[in-house]
């Protein structure tokens, strides 16, 4: 592979994505090639697929369905559109990967740990990331911010506390089990965060 | 489990939706409450993963999403549907089940066999039918019967005979692998197969 695989994770209002489009503005002046995705979605199939997992009216959805619905979103978008971008060389910036089901499918809604981490691997046929930057916030952070925004929720975002603190613990403890995965922390400035993010990736890229 | 749960599997023109409608008159004259399935499908979620699943325009879809699917589709159907069934006593009678997958999507498709094996007991967290009935047909039928079809044909029906083929084979082999899979020879007439269907049935039920 000659491009460069990074993955933004965390639970919702952890600045992920500002996080993660803040690096895609400064890679894209430093003359990178990128590709951002979005999960669930990506391709026309995973968008589709995206519809099914986050409308409210689905409240009968099982936890493996779910999971399964996932896998398959991401599945797709391994294949078309991640894995080509790294062999024609490019940056592929990815707003959720395979740590979010970790942590959502495995710690959130309990499914056997073993079991989510096969299917993921199987899914993505293996693909890792370079780096993973998992954005983490404490529950205060969470809670405030949660209570300052807007909008209408959607079917994940509509879980309860409880449910997102044990994401958030699941989250933490993925240190332990995968290379690359960095914990970074998420109640500082955003400029703050963003320059270590830079600093972790100038082992790798030049900017 | 009071019910009692009777799966059809073959590929398309073996007579098996013929059979399985036949069986259930017969079922319900004599008395028994029914929940008769069709795979992908038969919830609503279920059935917004068919549409995707079946839909032309899905031309690029992995072999690897195509199964995640139809897992997710069929997860739902077991729990929301199939389970409870059961558990008030019912027949199900469902038109495909995991075997199918073994054969499209292992044998059609070429995903190694285990994987596929171990995803379906997973999605259905083992659940089993007490009768499965394989209408096989020979090839030469098969070909008769998709020539003097009409109607437009779906994403997975417009697959080349060679497709089928290894479909077929796949099936024949899976009466080693699983206790209570019978293969019927689809070839015969009608109600001589039906007559066969419910001989095996006696052993278990009352008509």
């Amino acid at each position: 592979m000659k491009g460069t695989f990074i993955a933004f994770e965390g639970i919702d209002h952890s600045g992920k994505s500002t996080q993660s489009r803040l690096l895609s503005n400064f890679l894209a002046e430093n003359g990178y090639q990128l590709l951002k995705t979005r999960e669930p979605g990506g391709t026309d199939i995973s968008e589709e697929i995206r519809k099914i997992l986050l409308d409210l009216k689905n409240s009968k959805m099982t936890a493996k369905t779910e999971l399964l619905l996932y896998q398959a979103s991401r599945s797709q978008l391994v294949t078309e559109k991640i894995l080509p971008a790294l062999e024609n060389g490019k940056v592929v910036i990815a707003d959720r990967y395979i740590f979010s089901t970790l942590a959502y499918q495995g710690g959130g809604r309990g499914i056997a740990k073993e079991e989510v981490k096969n299917l993921c691997l199987f899914a993505t046929s293996n693909l890792l990331p370079d780096f993973t930057f998992f954005v983490d916030i404490n529950f205060e952070t969470y809670v405030q911010r949660k209570n300052f925004s807007r909008g209408k929720l959607d079917r994940i975002e509509s879980e309860s506390l409880d449910f997102f603190r044990r994401v958030s613990e699941t989250y933490r403890n993925l240190v332990n089990e995968f290379e690359n995965f960095y914990v970074i922390n998420g109640n500082r400035e955003i400029p703050e965060i963003q320059q270590e993010i830079r600093e972790i990736l100038s082992k790798s890229l030049k900017f």
